[in-house]
């Protein structure tokens, strides 16, 4: 079975945007504020809407999605905490009832209600719910400013309470930023890679694993520049006393494959351990167009995977499987309950 | 020849760290300031405050060490535009001393009086005794603030006044950030790979190199992440309807070759032109420790280039020396004065 652990719902139905734009007009003109939360977008229409999806799974041969709202339209700062959470529970919803109607194609991850300056922890009536609903994980934004890094480092007490709440719900957090209202990071091209960089630098400098041995965290879009640059944060480590990254970090650091071409994912695969890589695409997102080089689309990422000599079969299972159930333990029980337990590696 | 093209001033002698100290301390209380900007170093304390460079050029093997200011030590962000002016002069002027005492070991390269929110173009004064004192290029903070990142992109007008004069002076620029007051950054860790990777997608959103067709960026620290997830930012260019990368940017953008471990370097002149690619080490810089996997300096870059089987003579020419000489003009003008007129290639 291939898991795809990162996947936005970019695909959205227009109804979701003309409810976005009234209430954001609505802060501006109370009167344009959207009448209902119901957009009134039915079954099958919802269906038809990931139909894109659905058939990248069978093109590129992938089973299940881990699916979540689209990253740039998080958007934590823009409106109020309270369009925010308006926003962000809508947003889940739709997503859970696509994993509803689609159980063997997507599982859910949800986004959070996360406003700048304010505590994380008003999230957790939101995290709770997603648990209610069977989501999986959430995407936790390091930088609800949108560009701007004026809230504390992820390994602040600060975000304890959403630790705890997520250790205590057995939920990963992907570290994922939103989009950028600063003019000097577009958002796909320097936004969300440096803040993998800088999350995984956070976390090398602090011991947030000491207090929180349970906790997973999964770096997206390859790790933004670490494996690259694997040489300076062993270096970095070693400078700042603390243990080897293996010791320190990996056993609850994770990165996925988001890498589009065949040397960057032969690097990561050659630098980072199989057990902390989790096969990803983010399709359909950044990068959707075909690459002149190879003839296939850019985040057709399996391919690099299945191109790269040295991995052994269990590497793969591992890869492509076996950690995406390690890291997600509630997808690991639903596909356990649906009769599919995977392997024993 | 070997060059080195990314060497910082880390070792100076105390004497100008009390200077600062004192002329910081004289914002608060100017009975405090330093009573002159003579720090009473004579030419041999500052031939023995090189002296671990010179035995890392010839225990590794390399000859000419393109030499600037310590690069946590700007602090752009610090103090005011005067006590940025002063400190400038004096750091490069140390510099100057040191390349003109040792010329076959170093050229100079130079900090910009930079000040956030202030415009570049009070730079230019600094810019123009630099060419005239033989300096061959500077560092160029698109950071000013120091990790907020509240100035314009590199791409606005706002930075043209440089870009012209740099031209005209046939200086290159490296793009390079200072130390961090952003809690979110640490400064090798994440800061400066953050930097690299945002001006290059800055650089590739825009068309600076339309109007400054002479114009040399030099991105350190390996192009941060860039060359990693090379195949996004050739779907991002396709995307944002742009050239090719190779006729986009890379007439103008080098990358450097300071990366700290064989896979990276190798993932390097994998994916990017020999045409590209600077031999550095930012020695002695970020990461100064021994690597216990290899027993070698991580930061002895020289030996991972060397490593890399697929380049040929002519490809490590121009990595080593070549394009150092293309890059940086008035180096070669110097080199050739001096009876070294490199190979032609």
């Amino acid at each position: 079975m291939i898991i795809d652990i990162h996947g936005h719902y970019t695909t959205e139905p227009s109804a979701v945007h003309v409810f976005r734009d009234k209430q954001l007009a609505g802060l501006a003109d109370p009167a344009r504020r959207p009448s209902s939360a119901d957009l009134g977008i039915n079954d099958e229409a919802l269906i038809a809407s990931v139909r894109p999806q659905l058939d990248f799974q069978r093109e590129r041969g992938s089973d299940l999605t881990i699916f979540s709202p689209r990253a740039a339209g998080m958007a934590h700062h823009v409106g109020t905490e309270d369009t925010g959470k308006e926003w962000s529970r809508l947003s889940n919803d739709l997503i859970h009832r696509i994993c509803t109607l689609l159980p063997d194609n997507f599982a859910a991850v949800g986004q959070l209600p996360q406003f700048p300056g304010v505590s994380p922890k008003n999230c957790i009536p939101e995290l709770e719910r997603l648990a209610s609903l069977d989501f999986v994980g959430v995407n936790l934004n390091p930088d609800p400013s949108g560009g701007y890094w004026t809230d504390p480092p992820l390994t602040d007490r600060y975000w304890y309470p959403v630790y705890e709440k997520l250790v205590e719900l057995q939920m990963p957090a992907m570290i994922h930023v939103t989009s950028s209202c600063n003019p000097n990071f577009h958002h796909t091209g320097a936004h969300y890679i440096n803040a993998d960089t800088t999350a995984f630098m956070q976390l090398l400098q602090g011991d947030l694993f000491r207090d929180f041995p349970e906790l997973k965290i999964v770096i997206p879009h390859g790790g933004g520049a670490v494996p690259y640059h694997w040489g300076r944060y062993r270096g970095l480590a070693m400078m700042l006393k603390k243990p080897t990254l293996a010791d320190h970090l990996m056993k609850n650091v994770f990165f996925d494959a988001c890498v589009y071409h065949f040397p960057g994912i032969e690097l990561l695969t050659q630098v980072i351990s199989s057990d902390n890589i989790l096969f990803a695409s983010e399709m359909l997102g950044a990068v959707r167009d075909i690459d002149p080089e190879t003839g296939h689309h850019f985040d057709d990422t399996k391919r690099y995977v299945d191109r790269v000599e040295f991995l052994s079969e269990e590497d793969r299972y591992k890869i492509f499987e076996g950690n995406a159930r390690k890291v997600y333990p509630r997808l690991d029980a639903q596909l356990r309950k649906r009769g599919k337990p995977g392997k024993v590696v």
